[in-house]
């Protein structure tokens, strides 16, 4: 297989730069990719911002929402971009427009996919790890199942910070930490926390970390930290 | 009607000082509260540590998981005690023990009803505002509906900051204003954001903020900030 999960919130030069250097290599050799912008509102402003960015990539991107048939698009495309936004809406639409089956068969057959944010939570077996507020109703939290693991992405440890003036203040709300604890109170499935800027390249057996690190927590253990370039087998154990 | 809805986050001790004051008003001549756990995962835990704190309110609390019967333990309910947690587990419990109408019904009836964080974002129609991670699949999102508006505790605005050591870094998901105006592409319900140890006293008609500010949400206007002591109507609207 062929998956590239992107945590996102990319901001620095080195941030964007490995951003367009990640991509192109992931769809080398495709013509046309086809982007899913169901986690926006507005999917004709979200593709053309895409397109505007993806072009120093060197991708040409579609839309599927321009499509009149979206499954049959999907079965035609050479290569799928999610892209982020509300986790809820897209795993909504992705069910109503009856797409799961049909992305997850044509990526099991070697299609590139690339998620970023909440395209990278729909690529585990289910959206529970977003981080995204329920401001929809899916059908269903399970997703495409393309990695057998979850992923949260823009994972950060410790406690949320507020800012007034020039003054940080603790804010109280559970840390990350303490929400992917509960997750495994009623989990099993681990869950990779992915730092922002950071990847994970899939090949279907071996996950390679690019970028930066990466928070691995298991069910029942402490979370560990692992540094860039680790490789992960698919319960997200490390390689040697 | 008789509803007290809090933030959660309380932390300093005038914050610890209003919560008591607060609950001890809102329980006058209650002999016993109904605590309903749910939103945590180890209820007799939670219990003894919410009986332990709310002894020093002069207030009795009795487990709802301790009953045989919780739709019963509702209906001769003195008065109920939603506490924190995480709001998708809540809510599953509050449907899958067929709780949801027969809290309605008690509530409307003049039942003393008090919630914290998870237990306020249940008092609204949904749950669809809080701030949690779907460790759950709940059969619905739908809550009591005992206030006619959504709530979002642990309300603040602008940015998350991480800290690293001595030195803080912006997070780039989304802020709480980015979210909330994410629902209101979708609802149109308007959302009051609580502030960390603020609270809102409901009587039916008129909501009475308590403790510090919130920020009112309302679809297609910006979010617009109100001190301790504003009345609101329904609909959210400051009442002079």
């Amino acid at each position: 297989m062929r998956v590239l999960l992107g945590s996102g919130g990319i901001r620095t030069e080195e941030q964007v730069k490995l951003y367009h250097d990640e991509t192109a290599n992931h769809f080398q050799g495709v013509d046309e990719v086809l982007f899913i912008p169901y986690a926006g509102a507005d999917h004709d402003y979200y593709l053309e911002r895409m397109q505007n960015f993806s072009a120093q990539s060197g991708i040409k991107l579609v839309g599927i929402h321009q499509s009149s048939d979206p499954i049959k698009a999907v079965e035609e495309a050479q290569g799928i971009y999610v892209g982020g936004g509300n986790t809820f809406l897209l795993t909504r639409d992705l069910h109503n427009n009856g797409l799961i089956e049909s992305i997850r068969k044509r990526v099991r057959a070697e299609m590139p996919y690339m998620g970023v944010s909440a395209g990278s939570n729909v690529a585990g077996p289910t959206m529970q790890t977003t981080n995204d507020m329920p401001i929809v109703a899916p059908p269903s939290l399970e997703t495409l199942n393309i990695v057998p693991f979850q992923i949260n992405p823009h994972f950060f440890s410790g406690q949320t910070w507020k800012k007034n003036g020039d003054t940080f203040t603790p804010h109280h709300g559970e840390t990350r930490i303490d929400r992917l604890r509960e997750f495994h109170e009623h989990n099993q499935t681990p869950v990779l926390g992915l730092s922002e800027g950071t990847y994970l390249r899939w090949d279907g057996e071996v996950g390679l970390l690019i970028g930066g690190d990466a928070t691995v927590f298991q069910s029942g253990k402490e979370p560990t930290i692992h540094a860039s370039k680790t490789k992960f087998d698919g319960n997200l154990l490390p390689i040697n």
